[in-house]
């Protein structure tokens, strides 16, 4: 086995091109809350669940929808990587919540070659958004369906999961199943919620992760920690005016 | 952007070697359940959270402990690579927990050369082992002291953290807190549990991952639908005999 009699000359002799290397890239799930789509939408006092989608613009699978995303740099992270891709598809870069999703590596899931893909999954409040590339990236809704799910865009174009790039209706299932997870046991939510809401919109955004919908008396007793009452009241949907509120930041404990 | 006129075209061109690639390995956490180590401890009734280590016999950090790992093919994904690992070093291959834990990639993390790990976590009970390599494989149990651990093989081999080749320490870590974050909500940790045990044991495992002392009645309580008694004692040990306790699997539900 030991080939060499020091690490150094072992090092000196490591070629890493002896054995097949794959591509890796970062794919960045950017969800966040949208309002209606579509002009007979409007009316309606919703929020919706979404995620950024960018158009491909070259080849492979030119012309359709998918994650922002690229190669990882061989002297960067994953993670700087995706946060590269965030801050060039939005402009945001402070305060963002961004976990590791998942690695998906499929041997064919690219016919360029062998891609690996690290995903990543930011949660931003659309509010705090610098810019979103006009013609190439628009917010889509999420609607799920038993095991699928549609996408409804802000402007009214409406995709199937069949419809995406590689495997990225894939990775969106997973980042929703992974929010499905955490979103009783962490305030994430909370990252992608404008600053102030009405406890109706914030039961919508439960109810589209969670794919269900929620009693609201149930639904209050699971948010009655997190959030507070503001003194201001949403008006201007043609019904009655509702409180808004905020999410309560919890007091960081010392222990 | 778009150079070619055609996907076909696009294709018969790409090089996946203009950009420089990573190598990527898969690093194997297999966590269990061991009996006391060292002469000294033989006669406690305890069990302990252990991981299986193995001594590296090549260059880099030769002579250092390390999760069993190796490179992914590129005609295998990562979880492929994870099975062949866990078969070559126990010979198990069925009925093996086994989830992604993360995919570790800080830039400097191996001296040979750029490297991704996508490390798994598998959770098995030792009594179905096949075999554990001898002189190169040893199980070790996890101590937490604080935010570091040590390392104890069944031998009596005294390890610290730091004392582990690359980042897997920290890959450790990253097991042990998933663990922990899952204990409670799942039913994961009787993948590594014997067939047969007893309360006190088994509120031993939980304490080991949980790094902290749980009061029996909150432990029983926290277990009570997910054990049955069996008509069972173990004995020998010099103290009263105990009932031993079994996992009781979860009926699947219909809908």
């Amino acid at each position: 086995m030991k080939k060499y009699s020091s690490e150094k000359e072992f090092l000196k002799n490591y070629d890493a091109s002896e054995f097949d290397r794959p591509s890796v890239t970062s794919d960045v799930l950017i969800f966040s809350v949208s309002n209606a789509p579509g002009e007979n939408w409007r009316r309606q006092n919703q929020k919706y669940f979404s995620v950024l989608l960018v158009k491909r613009d070259d080849y492979p699978s030119i012309g359709k929808w998918n994650l922002p995303g690229g190669f990882v740099g061989i002297k960067e992270t994953s993670l700087d990587a995706a946060h590269r891709i965030l801050i060039n598809e939005t402009g945001v870069k402070d305060n963002i919540y961004m976990e590791q999703l998942y690695a998906f590596d499929a041997v064919n899931r690219d016919v360029r070659t062998r891609v690996i893909s690290i995903a990543y999954m930011a949660l931003i409040d659309k509010n705090k958004l610098h810019y979103v590339k006009e013609h190439t990236a628009k917010w889509f809704i999420i609607k799920f369906k038993e095991n699928r799910f549609e996408l409804i865009s802000e402007d009214g174009e409406l995709l199937n999961d069949s419809d995406l790039a590689f495997d990225h209706a894939e990775i969106i299932k997973t980042g929703v199943l992974r929010l499905r997870g955490k979103i009783e046991w962490t305030d994430i939510v909370f990252s992608m919620m404008p600053a102030k809401f009405t406890l109706g919109e914030l039961q919508q955004i439960y109810e589209a992760i969670l794919d269900k919908k929620l009693l609201p008396a149930a639904f209050r007793r699971t948010i009655a920690n997190k959030v507070k009452a503001t003194r201001q009241m949403q008006k201007g949907f043609g019904h009655r005016p509702s409180v808004l509120f905020e999410y309560k930041r919890k007091v960081q404990s010392i222990d």
